[in-house]
């Protein structure tokens, strides 16, 4: 088995349709199109750095135009390396000046958490799409707000789940949905990795930091997308095991969540533990997914001997053409603010959970 | 991969000594005993009837030779099956005149929860060594009592963990001795299967019923036995998808725990969910069993390459011929009355966790 080629698919029955999911048809269905959107990515860290810009080099219905960047000499940089031009440079303060700017259709916030709301907000009130990475934003209260400022300013708001645009994760959801194996019962799902940084924004509350919004989505994903459903109800249990970096946020987070079906989902996101794996048990069998949530590599198999292996070249890239091409043919987009608000609600009452050491019913 | 050949080792740093918990080698290194022990089966339901007789034909240094049974019937069949002589043959009244019965070394307790101390204490005060099924008894108290009586009494107590006597539970055991890939960060542990029956003891408060003590003692065993630590807090959700079934005891336990090193671990058991896997994440690499506590083919691998398939070709044959062995040789048991007690203490902080909501301390 390897991750390079697209394997396929013993039993027809479970996951016929899900070649419709492959970046492959998807992109052949497309017609030419006459234009590219622009994007303007605001915050140059590792992700805009490392993934979003190369990216942005394989793509067909968007590309590169502008960067939003507090650093003059990153700019610099950046113009260099991606032949962006002068008037297509800004920094925070002067961001707003790109509602005058026709070369940017696309706004993607890549700032920490903390700061998605405002630039959402701005980059609405500038006549811009929004792409806004996950976690959508530290509160309910502040998805609402951009959620409202994109229908407001009529323009759309997209949540960088990449992994809902990988047909390997397509594929499993498929199975949650149509439910071959019977009814749901326990989901396993754990994503973290560990994070040997002491001052980011990951470990600084007033940021946005801690595992559970950060790491902590692609867990709470998996349990949702595996089943299909939203939790009823959570318990949930914060830890750190380095107090001394981990002073404000949580270094780990265990949950539980229980679904209206009766399907339940043991949780668990870190810091400070590489791990990345799913296990769903039906009432007739099983998927393991290990990988689930990475970025690239994703795979996995079904107790019918069914392999989960999709080719899935670059997820950013998919992830931002289908967007782009959503918006350029009026199509409804993958993921929006609405699924983005969902995990917060979730998270938001895991917090609460773990706080309060009680059950809290959402 | 077959679970009936006994594959092989990649790494030999790692599992080096592995062999050394095979039934072969051990057997090897055995002398030829002049005599058997007697062993005398309390209760002849299912797990006597379907596993423990089977295997008692296939000791070298045990055999079955009474039994002890309330109901007639039973006892005829299994004399005429067995070739059981009428001294040997009890009932739950006349059960203590087996102080005087030489064929009877061991009294082996296969009866409902609730009745493991009354039967434990009797045959203790018959001068009989005791093999008791687990879960060792429904509170601390009890195992207390039991083991008391076992000491007061000098004779063995051993509870029947046969996934002890499992050289691939035993392989995983020296990983986490070990720790060939750093610390122990974070264990999944999950055991259940879909029971169908409604008025057996398992759904029974009185009798000791419950999944935490049956199969909650399964996912318990794989975190304690892969982290080799013990656990010092719990927190713990019971739920129920059968209430007209689970009227007094759960269906389903989630429960984690926190070793003193800063492991953690994720517990499922259910009798609503088939599923039997283990997942042990370390800093520096993986180790996966499914099943890890069946009773035969338990198999795994672990992050550097390394298989764990041994043969097993009878689980409670080799417990039970390892423990008489023992008992034959003036040996240490494998698994002691301390060793069940340390589980129910834990049993009883999950129930108080799930009970409270709250964290409970152990």
């Amino acid at each position: 088995m390897t991750t390079t080629r697209r394997n396929f698919i013993k039993n027809a029955t479970v996951l016929s349709s899900v070649a419709a999911f492959s970046p492959h048809s998807f992109l052949a269905a497309t017609q030419p199109l006459k234009e590219k959107l622009g994007i303007a990515l605001v915050g140059l860290g590792y992700y805009s750095t490392d993934l979003l810009a190369p990216a942005l080099q394989l793509t067909s219905h968007c590309e590169l135009r502008g960067i939003v960047t507090g650093s003059p000499e990153k700019a610099a940089k950046w113009q260099q390396k991606y032949g962006i031009k002068d008037k297509n440079v800004y920094n925070y303060d002067n961001f707003d000046q790109i509602a005058n700017n026709p070369d940017i259709d696309i706004v993607y916030v890549v700032l920490p958490p903390s700061m998605h709301r405002e630039f959402t907000v701005r980059a609405a009130q500038a006549g811009k799409h929004v792409f806004c990475e996950k976690p959508m934003a530290p509160s309910v209260a502040d998805c609402e707000a951009m959620i409202k400022a994109c229908a407001d300013h009529k323009v759309h708001l997209a949540i960088g789940y990449r992994c809902q645009h990988d047909p390997n994760i397509q594929a499993y959801m498929k199975v949650g949905k149509e439910k071959p194996f019977g009814k749901i019962k326990m989901v396993t799902s754990a994503a973290g990795y560990f994070d040997g940084r002491t001052t980011h924004w990951k470990q600084n509350k007033a940021l946005g930091g801690g595992v559970m919004g950060d790491m902590g989505v692609y867990a709470l994903q998996g349990a949702r997308l595996a089943t299909g459903e939203e939790p009823i109800a959570v318990t949930a249990q914060a830890s750190t095991t380095r107090p001394e970096i981990y002073k404000e946020v949580e270094e780990t987070m265990m949950f539980q969540l229980e679904f209206p079906s009766g399907a339940l989902a043991a949780c668990h996101t870190s810091y400070g533990i590489n791990m990345n794996y799913l296990q769903v048990n039906y009432e007739k069998g099983w998927l393991k997914m290990e990988p689930h949530s990475a970025y690239s590599g994703n795979n996995g198999s079904l107790s019918d001997g069914t392999i989960i292996n999709f080719e899935n070249k670059n997820q950013q890239a998919k992830q931002m053409d289908e967007d782009a091409f959503a918006i350029l043919n009026k199509k409804p987009l993958l993921v929006t603010g609405e699924e983005g608000l969902r995990d917060i609600r979730i998270v938001e009452a895991i917090y609460k959970a773990a706080k309060s050491g009680g059950r809290v019913k959402i």
